[in-house]
């Protein structure tokens, strides 16, 4: 058995207990009585040091050692390769970390989560504010084990965004920033008014969940290796290629959560249903990295399914399943409405163009409060300084702003630019997916995505993890990421809906 | 910390991964897409390999070997000293089977499934002949292993029911045989004709699910620690006493499956949803054997979920969910219907009554078989031969004898005398539950089990496996298994029923 055999062997077990992990977090979110919490949590915490103890042990770095040695000189875009770099970078920031942090960590997110629970409820900043503090000091002993040569924020950055620095980001967020106001701007100015109220509505779940199978299987994500599940909390998870999974949540009287939020998680769902099959039971067979799923996301929630060709096409099986909420509308109608846009206070309720402001707002705000050049209880004024300069609102709060989300009861800064990032790969990959291949803009225009489904699974998805999200943009657009195809698509769309 | 806590926290491990397993099927059975299948195996084969690692492992028979020595003395009937007696008896049992049978026990298995699938399709014999020479070869070796003092069938059945013997079950079954046939001849002389075409109707899937969970209700299942699911192959299965489910399947026109399946799974997952909250996380907590699971299913299947006192309570809401099918009819109507007995080929369509005679059959050529009594070529006229006795009819083709069940794909003989283990079980506990509390019976005749529930969960849920059956059985009901009380209840209900 050659070394790499040995590792390989190692690997496949080791990724098989992380999807029986990833199983167990599926079937807890859909289908566990509640009062199965614990001892599920007790499984959950068994697999995970488990998994640890096997990927972080002497043997496990003498096995990657042995059969990078055995492969010198592989082609670098090889299966092999990709998969030597992955495993050492895994392994060499695993072992990073003391036992004792992974511990604190999680008691100290756990309280946190409660403090942030009840200051979100009673409006009250002051009951998170030491638990904040506290989270904020784990992301720089966090930065502190990594290490890092520029800026702190850097390493945690790099969790979730592999090889990118900070001021890269710095420099793409502070290039679109500076070109989105004024478009926001000038839409705020526009006469256009869009009516978005026939998306708020009766719309019967059992129609809903038959319409969001339906738009699933329009935008190209594949049922029999998928599956969808109701949650709360709506996630794509995958256990193979084979079995990547959709959760849906369903509102009574909006449409859009379950309509978008079922695309967005399908372009999720679809990343890793495209992913090569010889990358099975390793670690390269997901997503390259947050932002690049995020891209795959946003480009089937937004890019595709608030087109207008997707919605000329697929109207009319909506208003044929809802005559008594769409019966008088038009496809024009609803394309209009589910594109208005606004200066709103939450994230997760803004529209596609204004949702960059409060991603850039948390990703300055995350990189003040870890170099220590703002005081967590400074953060409240702080953020409502940062919208009414983005977005020209104040929130009436803390509830509605620095407190509305779950992401700072844990040590994960980092994270959040890639949503943005998401956007701007998103659109960077569309347009050179239309240049390459006009048909797929002629299809796309004919409300399908065969085409592009096709692009994507050649140029980005069959990769999986193989190449980073730095050299996988390069490698496919031919440059680095910015946010220039971006705004050339918002500024003609927006531009169009609003006469600009 | 002490030996015992050594050994509690790696059997905390060990349970947790089980679980994790169960939850593995669980998903696959009521989730998963088809095309995961491999996957799902592959992650389900690298679990149970890490566990019977973990498990057979030097170390952890020492750790339980120190526990023990330092818990000498302890009472018999505490969590402790039960679980080390457990803890002992599964690791010299895993410790005796050599890791290259398990393999090939796995492999003749795939194939021997393959092949019964066809002769069952083809309904000829001979494809599955020399598969199930291998499979009895198999079970051969499998004793050989085990080891065994008088009867190779000795540990085959061991494995379902502990301690129990061979020739303790060819008793009790000759016993049952013995006065079972001469009813059924009775009944067959009977001039009371039950027809049973009100089941065979029209009956909707939504409101089955409906009443499914109605019923299970009244029966005591708690869905508080449950979930229901959808599967071809029904089955309850529990990953922690707070999260016991089960599964049905619903055929639109035909209401027993999903009806007395539920019941079935029911009694099942009651089980697990009783015991002890201090046996979490150890083997202790599940049901002590296969026939003492049985017991509990069908006794909510049968004794109370075939009562009289049970469908004059509920045969209304079921009347006023389905008024095209049952508003003619009465709540004793559907008592006799459900309770039409006569003989038939096909075990799992078999009354509580005629079903043990499907059981003794199988009992009786496992046997024959096994000891070489029985060359397996001859066994499809062995079965028509008991099949006439017992019966008093002879299946018209092989696919409706001995080819019907798939138990036979695989070694695991001594599996199916549980089934009639259960009923007998089931009869016996009734009858001291009555006993020992009149109000249960009062209850009963209402349709209520409050009272039989508390009774089950205090002498028998809550000990899990703490207990072998035999033990069990003489604690709660003073005596050794008998036939006796499964006679007298089957006499005085089908007495009644067909005016013997």
């Amino acid at each position: 058995m050659s070394s790499f055999d040995q590792l390989i062997t190692h690997v496949h077990e080791l990724d098989d207990l992380g999807k029986a992990s990833a199983v167990l977090y599926w079937d807890r979110e859909v289908n566990m009585p509640h009062a199965g919490m614990a001892e599920r949590i007790a499984q959950m915490t068994t697999l995970s040091s488990l998994i640890h103890r096997m990927s972080t042990s002497d043997e496990m770095g003498e096995m990657i050692e042995r059969a990078a040695a055995e492969l010198d000189g592989t082609d670098y875009d090889s299966r092999e390769a990709a998969l030597i770099r992955v495993l050492r970078r895994h392994y060499a920031d695993a072992r990073k970390l003391p036992a004792d942090y992974v511990t604190r960590s999680s008691q100290v997110s756990g309280r946190a989560h409660e403090a942030w629970v009840k200051a979100r409820a009673e409006n009250d900043f002051t009951h998170f504010q030491p638990w904040l503090e506290q989270v904020v000091a784990l992301c720089q002993e966090l930065a502190g084990y990594y290490g890092y040569e520029d800026e702190a924020y850097d390493p945690l950055l790099d969790k979730y965004e592999t090889d990118m620095k900070t001021a890269e980001v710095r420099a793409i967020f502070d290039a679109l920033k500076a070109d989105l106001v004024p478009l926001r701007e000038a839409i705020d100015r526009s006469p256009v008014q869009i009516d978005d109220s026939i998306l708020h509505q009766p719309y019967d779940v059992a129609k809903q969940k038959e319409y969001a199978r339906y738009a699933a299987t329009a935008l190209g994500y594949d049922f029999n290796r998928g599956h969808l599940g109701t949650v709360v909390h709506p996630f794509a998870t995958s256990f193979s290629r084979n079995d990547a999974r959709i959760t849906t949540r369903w509102y009574p009287d909006f449409i859009n959560p379950s309509l978008f939020g079922t695309l967005h998680e399908c372009g999720h769902a679809m990343y890793e249903q495209g992913t090569g099959a010889e990358l099975a039971r390793t670690p390269l067979a997901r997503g390259t990295s947050s932002g690049i799923h995020e891209s795959q996301s946003r480009m089937m929630e937004n890019l595709v399914g608030r087109s207008r060709g997707f919605w000329q096409a697929h109207f009319p099986a909506l208003q044929a399943l809802f005559p008594e909420a769409l019966g008088d509308s038009t496809a024009d109608d609803f394309y209009r409405a589910i594109n208005k846009t606004q200066p709103s206070f939450i994230r997760v309720e803004a529209d596609e163009l204004t949702y960059n402001f409060h991603i850039i707002l948390r990703f300055e705000l995350e990189q003040a409060m870890l170099n220590g050049d703002l005081a967590v209880a400074d953060l409240p004024a702080a953020w409502n300084d940062k919208m009414q300069a983005m977005l020209g609102v104040t929130p009436p709060n803390d509830s509605q702003g620095c407190l509305q989300d779950v992401h700072w009861t844990r040590p994960g800064f980092g994270y959040f630019p890639t949503y943005a990032l998401g956007n701007l790969y998103a659109a960077q990959f569309m347009e050179t997916a239309v240049a390459q291949n006009p048909a797929i803009a002629d299809e796309l225009a004919q409300g399908q995505t065969t085409a592009l489904l096709a692009w994507l699974r050649q140029n980005i998805h069959r990769h999986g993890r193989k190449f980073t999200p730095g050299e996988l943009v390069q490698r496919v657009t031919g440059q680095p990421l910015s946010h220039a195809a971006f705004m050339r698509y918002a500024t003609a769309k927006f531009g169009e809906l609003y006469d600009l």
